[in-house]
């Protein structure tokens, strides 16, 4: 494994935000040395008794152990702790792997008192070997009484390859009462070398129950973290956890109906879209942010396969990398996607410069303005395909030979 | 557009093979200047009456008029010439771009007194321009009047981005008659810089009627020109057609059941594999060419479906550029295929090497030969999904800085 945040993404912001505390979240670190490394690599939060939680996770087939078992316990809504460990995944690693997850589970509700299902477990890192079961034991001691610490030190913590922390935080008023939300996420890629993944977490002190927490998450979840692609690789560990530990106060929310619902949603998806954009800024190899919007489709799912067809296309990506406007490879995008669409309606723009239109470059086109725009560092690609009301929006990076000096130039 | 033919693909072979004359079949190429180079860049083929013509295009729904014609075409089943422009697509260029191959057909056609219908044209290059009618009246006047040249000639010409010229030559007994069958191909990945594009011509002096034609050609074409990738990026004019001349003089093939059917199919699907192989060996950036092989889903189509998603995998394709026995990014792009898959049965092996089985690495797995396979030129990557019969074979390069420097270090 590479050494981690040694070269800065251009595209990280200046530094990590200020995040506040959120009442019954306890952040605490510890060394577990999963690789021959002195470095913090396993986190653990304490959540307060009565914490509700949701979760996403990856819908690759050959998922980690940490995968299965976390789908199973989110059924239960509740949640007491989270340990991640960083430099193995765990994944394809068989009942052994399962037995060190189980391991980790039952040291840590002793602990606490509480019941094993109650803690959640993710793992990111090499494949294919099972997590030292004496390492992670070791690892959970010293986590289990250590200092709490600072956002920055856990998303520091959960990081493998990325090259920058990442958190946000956003608030919302529900019921007269101010709620936050923190969160914190790891990821530069899909996959990154070693199979490292995209695992993220997110923090409020609002009281919600857990079927209307899982729908807040479900429902932030497709506009951001499933709404952003690397490399279009799907790894095998992803998972999103949202914990809320009902410490702000507010009116409990049951409902998405309920008056600050909405208000708790908008400040969720901030945090899960403001993550989501920053594991692309730390996409490998990026040297630009793109966003591709895609109107006109049949549907809102048209839209979003067609504009996951021109952010994972190496051609499109080459192309902006190159500062190169070669709108002919997004029309290539369009057309290879399977969705209904029509050459001659079709119109492509690169920023708010629309390049072509009705199926023919535009009368008069003027590169000047695009070009300018294409030296940039945020970059948006929109295509309209003159069919219907669908529409979507994904972001991505560029493909670099910083890419492949990560994933290629590189050995296990 | 960048020189072509500069830096010679690695993986090409040594020379331009020697094809045999096919009766019935005259090259022709002529200097259209469609860009400002000095090359011949459009070449005419002469087809003798009477013979049938197949074909197969791109699904890319921005296709070219090109496209859209030949597929009319192709339903008469019947040709008599062949028209190939190099420097252009004369893709998303509307009206324009069709009159100009409307002008080029019945240019030919009042030469050869023939139907328009009669007339197939490919254009491949530079996208939204359309062909200047000009330059193509020129050139194809003089070209109906050139000297007939070679194969090697005729393969050059065709080329855009291409390093090496691709032809390859097959024969097969039908009904006590020889009957020869030859092809050349360009393409240097589904897209190359400015879409430059995969086009392929077979020519054969069998007497085949057109239905079967066709479906001989489908049938190759499926384990062939559609089994190979090199980014995943389908562009909008990829054509192969199939002439036969019947001047073997063999019985004539109407099903496939007469004698000597499955001789020629087995012929043409010699000469077809080994056209898309040579792509593939001239993708953009290939150091290494891999043959990927799944066994053991639950259909062939399913087999196919996970094999592309290792083959197109950005991860696969750098771990292998880079030598690098990353098994466990084949089990991430298994899992993502979207296929019926079961984890804990999943097989993977590199060369003749299993690494992985029943969901855990191999015990005892020594990454020696391993490791010695993955420094060769010739990779051959496996998975046995444990589950059923299915099985297909797919062809791809490695991801490189190459692909990386062609695509996105160049300017349009």
């Amino acid at each position: 494994m590479r050494p981690r945040m040694t070269t800065r993404s251009p595209l990280a912001p200046d530094s990590f935000p200020a995040l506040p505390d959120i009442a019954g979240v306890t952040l605490r670190v510890a060394r577990a040395r999963y690789k021959d490394w002195d470095r913090c690599d396993l986190t653990y939060v304490e959540l307060a008794p009565g914490t509700t939680v949701a979760g996403v996770f990856t819908r690759n087939i050959c998922c980690s152990s940490e995968v299965e078992l976390g789908r199973a316990q989110i059924k239960q809504g509740v949640g007491r702790a989270l340990i991640v460990n960083a430099g193995n995944s765990n994944a394809f690693t068989g009942y052994r792997g399962r037995e060190a997850v189980e391991q980790i589970m039952e040291q840590v509700a002793g602990h606490l008192g509480c019941d094993a299902s109650e803690v959640f477990v993710s793992s990111t890192g090499v494949i294919g070997v099972p997590l030292p079961k004496d390492k992670a034991r070791a690892g959970v001691e010293a986590a289990l009484t250590a200092e709490p610490c600072s956002w920055e030190a856990a998303a520091e913590t959960i990081c493998t390859t990325d090259t920058f922390a990442k958190g946000s935080t956003a608030r919302a008023i529900v019921g007269g009462t101010t709620v936050q939300v923190a969160g914190i996420v790891k990821g530069s890629g899909m996959i990154a070398p070693d199979m490292a993944t995209m695992l993220g977490y997110i923090f409020t002190d609002a009281t919600v129950t857990p079927a209307l927490l899982q729908e807040l998450l479900s429902e932030a979840t497709s506009g951001s973290f499933n709404s952003i692609t690397v490399d279009s690789d799907t790894s095998t560990s992803d998972t999103v956890l949202l914990f809320a530990t009902g410490k702000a106060g507010n009116p409990p929310l049951v409902t998405r109906d309920d008056p600050g619902a909405d208000a708790l949603y908008a400040a969720i998806r901030e945090v899960a879209l403001d993550l989501a954009h920053q594991v692309v800024r730390d996409g490998e190899g990026a040297s630009k942010f793109i966003e591709v919007q895609v109107a006109g489709a049949t549907s809102d799912n048209s839209a979003r396969r067609v504009a996951l067809s021109i952010a994972n296309s190496p051609l499109v990506k080459t192309a902006i990398a190159g500062e190169d406007a070669n709108w002919g490879r997004v029309v290539m995008a369009v057309g290879k996607a399977g969705e209904p669409a029509d050459r001659d309606r079709l119109a492509i723009r690169f920023g708010d410069h629309w390049v072509a239109k009705d199926g023919l470059p535009v009368d008069g086109y003027d590169e000047a303005p695009v070009a300018a725009h294409l030296k940039g560092q945020d970059i948006r690609v929109g295509a309209d395909l003159g069919l219907g009301d669908g529409r979507a929006t994904v972001w991505t990076c560029d493909l670099t030979h910083g890419y492949i000096s990560i994933n290629a130039d590189y050995r296990s």
